[in-house]
């Protein structure tokens, strides 16, 4: 059975998420339809970038991921289908996949030209859910669009490096439903310009030495800090995702705090890496 | 195979929508259940009527809408099904329906009395429940509950019209995710009354002199206007339910702010349509 | 077809949800996921174990639950899996299994030890859904881990009861969606004490004297007052699923208010109840 997911930034309460599976399952009885998140800030490009990179590749090979955010059609945002990686994406071309395609080639590209056989204002529910249909029973993307060659970047998203090869200037790019601030420096990144080096991160007025491979490592962090000391304290991690998180050990917006609230950290705020020369 | 969908007031958090489903399951195993939103306002029967009017109608003929608002037995708030348009509506007899009903007439609607043979208090599982499954199963409306004529209307949700016919005091029925504010204003309820006039719509101190059919109309506006001040500029729309909608064009409530908070507007406040004599 | 139920603090925003359902679809085509909660507070073990509690009895025998609550791996935190009144649950030995397993008698539990075949730093993601589609594809739970017999307890969770036998004194453990106050004073325990005595419930300065049977029940309640008083009035109920809550009838945190905004009562909060002597 075909799996369609669905990345929105509808939100929880209105009608439109069942109203689009409600017109998933009128085109097709046998489909698996899966919410990835409905919760993205309204518009919020990298956010839906972020999450749709983490998240596709746990699917099975031929899911068929739907993204709606900022998706109204015009001169300047067109729709596009994508096959990459054995997956099929839709969405607008807004920046969206320009993370994923950073680091695996497209497959195919193509800009959906059905929309003249499709009257609407809801391009989500009406465009998308055709061509993923389409593309759930099988057609291919030459069918529903024409083939274009590269799609629109996001700005801001690569961390820059300097020319001395020792200081990295990334920044946040997410903060998670813990508070955990995410950064757009990824392990492999790092570690290729580390090359043994030791390293102080910092966020604001805050310094990190260390980055723990999963956050209960700060338990046995050799710092002879008493262990009651260690909840609410601020720590860097590799997340499962494999990018660099300022967190905070078992963290509570509402009751200890959070790496986001208690270092004020916010999106697009910049996190440094200093390599110190052996 | 069946689909029953879900619309309650339940809230993301607790076990209800998690045990509702428990209990389908365990009634039925093949079935499909989608949730069409569990975050209706508590108890708030007018955006739960605008919810499943939109949603409903996208899915496949015979779908069965469980609806979980303000669902307690009392003598004054009896258990209702209705079958119309081909789907099957299983709520409390206040009001919900009115909306749906008021442009589509019921095939048929019963007054749930299969309580005496279910102890129970927590009617949307145990009542709700076995009636979706019933029904799911091929049953008639008959074998559970009693025919009646007609169901318990809303008030205020129609909007009112003067005799002179050149004025439509309508009211705010619905803020969506981005702080949208949708009146109970129909298109085809304006367009029969406008008859090519010039009109002039009011919402607090803010008045607009067109309705765009989508959002990104604005772009092309001929108003001289420089792009960058589009963002956060307040615009009237045709919404793809069909309902004239204040909007803010790419509005979020907790950066550029939405049409809520940037103009103040709140479910049920008055929003004026004047037609102008030619 | 078999059913995995998911138990989160992962929040409805994050790729998490969507990563882990992607991956069980990845090992198995054809299963059942339904989402139970997701928004229980982060790390907050009393919540995760009412809601379970609540929850899982509704779903069909064999259903395996995942519940994704403080789960990293640690020398103080290992897996386990229980196999308990015909369900399946996959959890970190911290206290959430203690509610249910301090009613009903586990059949087998395994703390798990298929660590060393699977590396991650997301053990909900890899560890809990191998052990989980292990179960669905009918294996057992010796293959994935080893037999212990007892399990982490949670503290606090049961009511005390003074040597004369007529003062309980409970705690709230949940407040709900609607903002009512959960105990953990159960129907059965309450009446196994009050063998008929007339009592008084006290939480701060408010005093109860009767429990109904279901919200509605004060629409009836013999004291003479006006019915328009009765919105936003306290009361106490036998909750659908047996306790004592605290509740206001019609109740809605940002209108009339709640029980936990009206009456200031928090998780953690002390609820007396006094039998009178006859």
């Amino acid at each position: 059975m075909a799996i369609i997911t669905l990345t929105t930034d509808f939100g929880e309460k209105d009608h439109f998420v069942g109203a689009i599976k409600g017109s998933i399952y009128s085109e097709l009885e046998q489909i698996n339809i899966v919410d990835i998140s409905h919760s993205i800030s309204p518009f919020n490009i990298s956010e839906a970038a972020y999450i749709i990179q983490n998240a596709y590749s746990s699917f099975p090979k031929g899911t068929i991921h739907m993204i709606g955010i900022d998706s109204e059609l015009s001169p300047e945002n067109k729709h596009i289908a994508i096959k990459l990686d054995d997956h099929y994406f839709i969405c607008a071309n807004n920046g969206i996949m320009s993370m994923i395609c950073a680091e695996i080639a497209a497959e195919k590209i193509v800009e959906i030209n059905i929309h003249d056989r499709v009257e609407t204002n809801f391009p989500v529910l009406d465009i998308f859910v055709k061509v993923a249909c389409h593309i759930a029973r099988g057609g291919t993307l030459d069918v529903i669009g024409k083939v274009i060659n590269s799609i629109k970047p996001i700005k801001n998203l690569i961390p820059f490096v300097n020319d001395e090869q020792n200081q990295i200037i990334g920044s946040v790019i997410y903060i998670d439903n813990y508070g955990n601030v995410v950064t757009n420096i990824k392990r492999k990144f790092f570690e290729s310009l580390q090359q043994g080096r030791a390293y102080e991160i910092s966020a604001r007025s805050h310094k990190f030495k260390t980055i723990f491979n999963k956050y209960s490592d700060i338990l046995n962090d050799d710092q002879k800090e008493s262990k009651r000391n260690i909840e609410g304290k601020g720590l860097v991690v590799f997340n499962s995702s494999g990018y660099i998180e300022i967190a905070v050990y078992k963290s509570n917006n509402s009751t200890v705090g959070s790496a986001s609230t208690l270092m004020g950290l916010k999106t697009m705020d910049t996190v440094t890496v200093n390599f110190l020369n052996p």
